[in-house]
């Protein structure tokens, strides 16, 4: 299976994957099977698997094997878990796969300055895992349990982004290898520095593009007094838009505000068995803060709530309790996804100012209805952000087009109201028409960027930019 | 007076002023005190006068200033309140500074989603002012009434950041003249966005080098329910910085704790005439939130500063009183100068992580005592960051060797400690030593950025990096 790459330089490709196997030895793989699984994330874009994989153990290696590579002119692809959604680790043209996922060491924890330094491999899941006797917690939360690197590399956020921020405000430093094999660590460890360009915040977000992300420092957060969550369904999707736009225009401090549609609801109620709740539009919340703050928010909340008819809140506070909810709420992917069996997602976000997202909202909501797609609809909406889940089968071209139409107009729509073409996923090869609509000329300058750092466009190409 | 700047173009300079004359008439200005006022910024460094003034009114008339410099391969310098303080504002080869001042309009208040937009020119009180009747506020406030295209060209932070962020995390997006004169809008109005590069946060902080900033869109916050101030002396520095280390630590989120030593208390007890207080070392707190909340933060922050022996808490609740007192410490700089009259000032900041406060403050404090100089300690300490203003004859080269060598040690300092060379004041032309000591290889990586953006190097020469 798999769409061939318009490869290039068929000829060095060898001589590259020569010089890595003296390198690597079997962290160098051409295995077919191996190929396609570097090839492929988890939406519905096809494989498009690169020449060979290399597997790296440190942030020197990785710089040796981009030396060869550059050397050898041939693309490098980072790969983290393979989670991200807009293809961003399918080998366009062909090249070396460079998977970081051995390197998963957690370098140093500094409770006292709440900030800690892993390798990229070190997915969130591990982090959290590793800090759990030390009172602290890492927030960001994308649905997947992917690698810091990863989560860098496409400035990634989740449910608790309204409260914690996203990677853009969480990560304190990197350490990147350029296209040139130079190693670099882009920031201190204070917390805040006017030292020169902010080349951190450059290369969180920046897909691999401009140079391979090796090391990540991370803000770390104190595990709060109290945490409590609740979910609470609501008669009509906009009375919940209306509900969250008025949480966060009142400067409550929620930690998680996140929706669900009907549809979504339904497809995770069946997919977690989640029983007592119904498939109505929902909003799952989650409060941090001590025991006295907690409280004056959910009465805030409740009150707020209860005014657009949402009146039946849920409550979770024991922590398996919370726990299965998050678990449900991070499976709504794979949720909507059993609602077709067989079928791939095509999942999509855009983010808006918070004053148009209700408009937004139920534009697209309507536009669904009338196309009699399954698309459920969720979201990180404290932020402005939510996503569709496209639920098709890639192989019939009609779906494909469909889907297509659909998502230009809730993009162009979330533009026309100053929003973004994506929130949280990232631009890879699915949204590069939408960047140019969206930044205008300054995908010019990111451009001059791109060719300063990268000349031959080596890394990830085909991504974000046409060079 | 002044130092003559190394000027280039002589020839060309004269065209480019006749063009420029064309274009703006009286806004084209060649008077001596003119270019000797925007050649000097607020700290010791000397006048380096540009060869004309260029009074902007729009971002198109500074994109048609900006070609017209660079047709003539001019230098060009921006300008907004000249508060910078390493320098920013020197014309150190020359050419034409682009004076933002006029360019003061408030463009947008957009106060369901906490956001404005104001032109380059505006100031922060100004901006605070136009805010007053809609209970939201902008929190970031560097000890000047600087500029917000300023404030974000040197990342500018202030007494706020420990809670609020500095400019770093609240400028949403910037309307930039590129160095070739095209115009260019860094983001949306999105609260996040994942499409592209951070072109926001790479020229926050800029200095000017990349491109001129001519509108700047920030986040707002809601004034909050209950606001409390609180000034504690301490029998010791000692005890001061650990009680702010254990309240960072403890996750208390003041919205302002700031250190004065006793040398800047006691300047600042003459200066603003404050009565009541001690010539000791002393934490001014500010606590934001509810009336619940606020009492809470209270409550934790007395407990831990009794710990050390700081336990004389003086309060001040009415907004009269508490603007009082800020307006004591934001004129710490002038109070210190106030103290030898005649002398200048030479303002240096570090920042390091919180862990390491204390012993980098008090090993600076014992070089300053065994030195002899006058150099009063003054910090935005929640964010480990302080400044000392070494209090100067300029015009006497021992003193100045002094200065130097105390500031070479303090800044080594804090790198050793994984902290930066500036926390907030910038590189401008005075720290791009310690910009190449902090950031090393990362150094390489900007210039390419630079030249990339500037290939004739014409955006404020000189500064950040030598090129």
């Amino acid at each position: 299976m798999g769409v061939a790459a318009i490869r290039r330089n068929d000829a060095r490709i060898e001589e590259a994957v020569a010089a890595l196997k003296a390198l690597l030895g079997d962290r160098l793989s051409t295995a077919r099977a191996i190929l396609d699984q570097h090839g492929k994330d988890e939406s519905y874009h096809p494989v498009m698997a690169p020449d060979a994989v290399a597997f790296a153990e440190s942030t020197e290696e990785v710089a040796e094997i981009v030396k060869i590579c550059a050397a050898h002119k041939v693309p490098m692809i980072p790969f983290g878990t393979g989670t991200s959604l807009e293809g961003g680790v399918a080998a366009l043209q062909g090249g070396v796969t460079i998977d970081v996922s051995h390197m998963n060491k957690i370098l140093e924890v500094n409770a006292q300055d709440l900030d800690c330094r892993v390798q990229a491999g070190v997915t969130r899941k591990q982090l959290n895992e590793h800090l759990r006797d030390t009172g602290l917690f890492f927030p960001i939360d994308p649905g997947a349990d992917a690698s810091l690197g990863g989560m860098a590399s496409t400035r990634a956020s989740g449910t608790n982004a309204v409260r914690y921020g996203t990677m853009r405000e969480n990560v304190l430093s990197l350490t990147v290898v350029t296209a040139d094999g130079r190693i670099i660590k882009t920031a201190r460890r204070s917390k805040k520095s006017a030292a020169g360009y902010d080349l951190t915040r450059l290369f969180v977000g920046s897909e691999g593009t401009l140079g391979i992300v090796t090391e990540v420092a991370v803000r770390l957060y104190g595990v709060p007094e109290r945490i409590s969550s609740a979910v609470c369904a609501f008669p009509d999707l906009e009375g919940a838009v209306n509900s969250v736009i008025l949480i966060i225009q009142s400067g409550i401090p929620v930690a998680r505000m996140e929706l669900l549609d009907e549809v979504q609801m339904g497809a995770c109620i069946a997919y977690s068995k989640l029983e007592g709740y119904q498939a109505a539009p929902t909003l799952f919340f989650e409060f941090h803060g001590t025991e006295a703050g907690v409280a004056e928010q959910i009465e805030m909340v409740k009150s707020i709530a209860g005014d657009f008819g949402g009146t039946d809140f849920k409550w979770a506070t024991k922590a398996e309790e919370r726990t299965a909810l998050w678990e449900a709420r991070h499976k709504a992917y794979y949720a909507a996804l059993a609602l077709r069996p067989g079928a791939k997602g095509w999942p999509t976000d855009v983010c808006v100012p918070i004053s148009r997202l209700a408009e937004c909202i139920l534009e697209t909501k309507k536009d669904i209805e009338a196309s009699g797609m399954l698309a459920p609809l969720v979201g990180h909406v404290g932020d402005g952000n939510f996503h569709l889940v496209y639920v098709i089968d890639p192989d019939r071209p009609e779906e494909l087009a469909q889907a297509n139409a659909l998502n230009d107009r809730m993009v162009l729509r979330a533009l026309a109201m100053e929003g973004t073409c994506t929130g949280e996923h990232g631009i890879g090869y699915g949204k590069m028409d939408f960047l140019v609509a969206e930044a205008g000329e300054a995908v010019s300058v990111m451009r001059q960027i791109k060719l300063a750092l990268d000349p031959d466009n080596l890394m990830n190409p085909g991504k974000i930019l046409r060079i």
